[in-house]
């Protein structure tokens, strides 16, 4: 699978300088296309734009378009609504979890959350928006390519859903016990998983390699996650800290220490490291995931 | 386009009459390969079951059976996928919709709502789930026949939308203003033209005449359902009355009164009528509409 050039220093630096923009650019073409114009109700259209602009790390689509430029980056146009369905799947899946009937959470990202500002009712009306949005953006992109419409979709479906996916992940919240592993791994890693693999697809490259990548990147993150929650400042992550606790939520912390959850993070990136496919743009990947543990904050 | 052959009476009873199982066929069908499995946390396995089993009138899957059969129904399993994915989508704003932070109704469909059973978080996640497989079930069904699968999704999105549909259509229930028409349509005919639409699409025929006609039959629909807000009797329907009036929702009723209403159904179930496409099937359309007639107690 060696067919993608090893990127030169200056190349690297231009793909991942120009990662963010692209995101964001591609989540701009996704709001105007799919979610707003005539006869979308003023106050949905802000709501809307309020819970999708400005992001917070955009970590998944960034990693969507990361395992896309590693393959090649075939079709751009497809990566970026990859990129963008699933970072609108997880504003969804952060709108609804700051509901009182869920977190009841008062801040997201830095700012009051969208059902603060919007109310309960507006608030449930953008994550279901940001669902179907995110699926509609694919289907759009099919007009490109019809063939990887249909592998790019049951990806996206299957992180989302309700046996292994983000819905199941929040659904164990209602359980009388739920299983730590399972927990996190539908919560969290599902849509890292998905991420990847999309991107991949997107490029036109077997996706398989890149959902245990995916897959151990997005554990990690959550043992971060979890790390922030016990110990974090709530004004640098732009979120209340100390929910896990409050609402008796099963977390590596909580489960096994603030040691232990350290030593698991450098565990699963190394696992994911070790596991990292053999694409030709590895090098891309590399430069990412260590801009990437700057950011989060690993040795 | 009168290239089905037109049905004998035998062959139309038959139809018919397999109409309504052939819908919770396709429904069961759906539910246990997209909504649950392994990893389906026990409670919203229930929740979802409960949410979906019994139905109410399945009008809007019996539709675009109808509109698929009249069109020949050559890809019957795609037709079955499409006219589950109506329902899900249907379901998931009736669960919504009867959260506090909307209609807080207690009661849908003759028994407690989703939420007064299973709590409103689980709610949430039911009508979020629902969305996600509404799509998935149309992915799936894209196996025998993937030319039809962009058309079917295309048409699905946008009869969920924020600018055209349901998502709208809700919305408009937190402007101060609504206009009734665009809210109507957006909240209810969206969909009934969807499943019109998919039917024929499912059948490899052409939808836009379709669209007109499920139009037409979804805002005579929600002009019976104004009425029977407004004067019915909350038992026989299985839901709460008086809610528009106490919600100050728009309301054909109450912008004209119970008499304009009534003419209204009688207008727009002849401009459905008038408007039927002509596709060799039109006595199994003919038939079934004088079924749903009797069923909504319209002379």
């Amino acid at each position: 699978m060696a067919n993608v050039p090893s990127h030169s220093p200056r190349e690297l630096r231009s793909e991942l300088g120009n990662l963010a923009p692209r995101v964001e650019h591609a989540l701009d073409v996704a709001f105007r296309t799919c979610a707003v114009g005539p006869g979308c109700p003023p106050r949905l259209h802000d709501a809307q734009r309020y819970a999708l602009f400005p992001g917070g790390g955009r970590l998944r689509p960034q990693l969507c378009l990361v395992a896309a430029i590693a393959c090649g980056d075939g079709r751009p146009e497809v990566a970026d609504a990859a990129a963008a369905a699933i970072e609108l799947l997880h504003c969804a899946s952060l709108v609804h979890d700051d509901l009182p009937c869920f977190d009841d959470a008062d801040m997201r990202r830095g700012k009051p959350s969208v059902h603060k500002v919007f109310g309960e009712a507006l608030a449930l009306l953008v994550g279901d928006a940001f669902i179907v949005h995110s699926f509609d953006v694919i289907v759009r992109s099919g007009s490109t390519d019809p063939a990887r419409l249909r592998p790019l979709l049951q990806t996206l479906a299957a992180a989302a859903g309700t046996t292994r996916g983000i819905l199941a992940g929040q659904a164990w919240e209602s359980e009388p016990v739920a299983p730590l592993e399972e927990y996190q791994r539908a919560k969290t890693a599902s849509l890292f998983e998905a991420a990847a693999a999309m991107g991949a697809i997107a490029a036109g490259a077997p996706p398989q390699p890149w959902r245990g990548f995916g897959e151990a990147l997005g554990r990690a993150y959550q043992a971060v996650d979890d790390l922030n929650d016990a110990i974090g400042d709530a004004r640098r992550i732009g979120k209340p800290t100390g929910r896990d606790a409050a609402l008796g939520r099963p977390s590596i912390v909580r489960a096994f220490g603030v040691e232990a959850a350290r030593a698991r993070v450098e565990l699963l990136l190394g696992a994911a490291l070790a596991g990292m496919p053999r694409c030709g743009g590895e090098n891309v990947v590399l430069a990412w995931l260590e801009s990437l543990s700057k950011r989060l904050g690993i040795r």
